[in-house]
């Protein structure tokens, strides 16, 4: 790794940092969504149609991946880091999806929190991809920060999801929003996945 | 991978065509279940015993990529290619199971539908890896249209799951239908993994 | 692998055995917990505190392996192991949780018992683990049987699922418990993954 005999292909950096990108785009839109339950069908719609650009840029990533024989950084962590910003907006995605689905028509402040966690989620993961071909304790600054915001979400995801057993006597309520919870939470859970790759390379490249 | 100066072992070919032809008879089985509910205890105890077999079949890969130093793809791919077959047909039987778990005696049109579509997938999925040696056009085709079934399960699931929620008014009648739904849509997904880690072979060695 | 010209780090076992060992504390705790529910809070909090310690021993060795050019085995197959070892444990506290979190004072037996099963795993693990630089058929043997405790675990958990959907009619505690079964059968699940690296680890040193 040290030399650059062979000169390695930084376009990788570029395709990470438009997935991060994206990803920013609709965790933003989920929050708008949670903040003001209207026009629901609409712009879940919209955050497909984020969701599948998203679905094309990592197909595009592993396409090149498999056509390139120098990586800038390992091939395994390419392809990690590449499935787990493909989970973190699958399962943004996901979570709008279920307002649809479920027929959801507003939810406790709790909701708007998470979204808004992956939106700091990812505005950190598009920085530390930006600087992952240099300023590398900049990346693991990031990466701190991207940990500490999971455990704020899973704080936040279980007190609500305390709450509503405490409060919500319909089941059939209570089903559907502790999966939006869920699914929200598990999305910060795979931003922290997507961290781990971006720490485990820095490591190695010290 | 052009000269193929030491001979590869062409056995891991036939292997994942077992595993595959396996696979679609498991799904062929449970859309038979799903379309007529009788003896449902001893039509799961023989889906049980294809779940056991592909178990083996799963097993022996990995064995052989244990003893093996020459492989005909990557060892990743290998792996992740067995484990990913594996996974739909643990989900095919995990939508059996919940039949006799959960004493379900009857289901909407969609849970047959989508264990149909696992069937379709299971036999592009035979002819893929039978093919993987040779016809990487027809690969590619076949990888296309698992990731289309896999689209058209995911609306078939929500429009069902949204079905649910609108009609069925006791709770833990939902929460079986709706389970019975999930796990077959995860047999769809865990299908486009297989077909994405099939992609990533051909287009590696082109 | 034969000549050991260069000297193998053997620090990652010790490091995996204290993995192991750490997991055996929590699974016991829970099963504390599950014969006796008193001081819920008290020894949950214990459990996280299991699970803080976890989750460091796990950074630790995917740091050194960052760090490590020449390792005692694959690195893939260190990272699984890590990855799987650390997934029993957040399955295993992941339990604990619910029962803060649903205000669970009282299980069948059956919860006990599958935690039970998560204890005999973890002492396999550790036994597996701590021989796996020399004493390989002891090895296969603790996957075996660790094997055969998932699968026992799959019917333990199986059985009380349906007796749950049988007997309970109230919705919301059928979910509570339903979830407690579950992340307990998941927690084997991953022992089960941890196990099938071992055997890799063997086979491929064979």
């Amino acid at each position: 790794m040290a030399f650059h005999l062979i000169p390695r292909d930084t376009k990788f950096f570029d395709m990470f940092a438009e997935m991060a990108g994206n990803l920013g785009e609709a965790a933003r839109l989920l929050k708008q969504i949670l903040d003001d339950f209207k026009d629901i069908e609409t712009r879940v719609q919209k955050l497909k149609d984020i969701e599948h650009r998203g679905d094309e840029l990592t197909h595009n990533i592993l396409t090149k991946l498999n056509q390139t024989f120098i990586t800038p950084f390992d091939r395994e962590d390419i392809y990690r880091l590449a499935s787990s910003l493909d989970d973190v907006l699958d399962f943004t995605y996901s979570a709008g999806v279920r307002l649809v689905m479920y027929k959801i028509t507003g939810a406790p402040p709790a909701a708007s929190q998470l979204a808004e966690i992956v939106v700091k989620q990812s505005d950190q993961l598009l920085q530390a991809v930006a600087r992952l071909d240099k300023k590398h304790d900049r990346v693991l600054e990031c990466c701190v920060e991207i940990n500490r915001l999971e455990n704020e979400a899973d704080a936040v995801s279980r007190a609500a999801i305390g709450e509503l057993f405490d409060k919500e006597k319909d089941p059939i309520s209570l089903i559907k929003l502790k999966e939006l919870y869920e699914a929200l939470e598990t999305a910060t859970d795979k931003a922290e996945d997507a961290a781990n790759v971006l720490e485990g390379v820095v490591l190695k490249s010290a």
